[in-house]
């Protein structure tokens, strides 16, 4: 089965001018069905890389499992497309009721929220680490620069981990979500102390992504990319310093702007 | 409640040199629970505008309905951000399996098919129409010209419905699948005839993207943004015509470029 993030597809290229007929590699889209206890959970279209990374992430993030020690097998098979989980302790049923609306305010949390789990997952981010406008530049430098595939097929998402201005680790998805549930899966195999980490991010800060974030429990997120109102009321509430449109020499600060340092100690 | 698109956010702005604080606008995102007959069906998060076209667009898309008569009353309640929805017939409880993986093959559809809803609602299209080069030139020029919100929040996709080269009508949103789900339910409740109709759309092209195409019966879908491989699939089995990278006066052609006239007739 396909191992590769890109693949190759013949292309009627008009330059403005004339057609030509070129091959171009484009993202690969694959499919993944995850099963618990072989109950189907969820379908998640992915880029076929990190699988086991992206299927405990994914768990972590929908509040299925916290620590990786509940999960006692994963199995991959590629070639169907699934993804057989079994976990230590048979699963709560109310673990399946995460699409359940949540209304009105309880927990402490505000109406921002809108599933019940994340009331539950989502936390406020407690890390009192800082970063330099330079820092930040840097890093998104950094990301592009390693954006190898992005810059082949303009169809992928990167989202990477670092650490006192450095990359640790950088995930690639054709699905926002899935590139930081990549990020999330590794830093809960790898027991990585997360604590002063930086996410650096190519995709639209959205309420999903935000909440994504605070699960990992990283305090400062900077993106290429817009936010949205509610990702930004949430960053507020959870305590997340977020950083938008970081291009060039240029950059947003939306939240907790207490984080960023002026200047280079 | 907010019937804006966008929402004005404090933002500490660096150009390079320098902080200043500004107000600017953000895009909006709105989670919206869909109750089918009383019971909660799926929440999504949205741009707060055309909710009733994006609930019937997105019942269609999911397959629960098929046609607009089916649907006996909407009711959006924008406050508790829930669209109630009663339909003429009880649900087929059959439809609320929506995320079963569809494995093997039959009904003449590929292993691309990822979902058994899909399987039944995506349609070969037999549109014979044919774009010039410079109608789709053309087109992406006017969807970019009228991304308003787009250009004040970089945060928004926009999807436009055109007939003999020009904008018949556009929608927007935060989410990709959701800006064409609204088109779906303007066209259904507009009960447009759409076979000649060409989607240009900001978005990339992934496999759902495709799909939900396929399922409005577009023969002609042109983006601005980067294809995927197994959309290029579905593309070709379904017998869409694939523009991406529609960008000034450059365009690529990825599939069933039969549809694409090289000059004015």
């Amino acid at each position: 089965m396909n191992d590769k993030t890109t693949s190759s597809w013949k292309v009627f290229k008009y330059d403005g001018t004339d057609f030509s007929e070129v091959e171009e590699e484009i993202a690969v889209e694959f499919p993944l069905t995850i099963s618990i206890d072989e109950i189907e959970f969820a379908t998640i279209v992915c880029t076929p890389t990190d699988l086991d990374d992206l299927v405990i992430g994914f768990l972590a993030s929908e509040g299925v499992i916290r620590f990786l020690q509940e999960i006692k097998s994963i199995q991959i098979d590629k070639n169907r497309g699934f993804a057989y989980v079994e976990l230590i302790n048979p699963i709560d049923e109310s673990k399946f009721d995460h699409s359940k609306r949540f209304i009105g305010s309880c927990c402490g949390k505000s109406r921002q929220f809108y599933f019940k789990s994340d009331v539950k997952t989502a936390k406020t981010v407690m890390s009192r680490s800082t970063i330099t406008i330079e820092q930040c530049v840097h890093l998104m430098k950094r990301l592009q620069a390693q954006s190898d595939s992005f810059q082949r097929t303009g169809g992928v998402h990167n989202a990477a981990l670092c650490n006192s201005g450095e990359i640790v680790t950088i995930k690639t998805d054709i699905g926002r979500h899935n590139a930081l549930d990549k990020l999330y899966g590794h830093a809960l195999k790898s027991k990585l102390k997360l604590k002063d980490n930086v996410i650096v991010f190519s995709g639209r800060i959205s309420s999903e992504v935000l909440l994504k974030v605070s699960k990992i429990g990283i305090g400062i997120l900077i993106s290429k990319s817009a936010p949205t109102d509610l990702a930004l009321k949430l960053a507020d509430e959870l305590e997340i310093t977020t950083i938008g449109f970081a291009r060039g020499q240029k950059l947003n600060v939306y939240t907790h702007p207490e984080r960023i340092l002026m200047e280079e100690n």
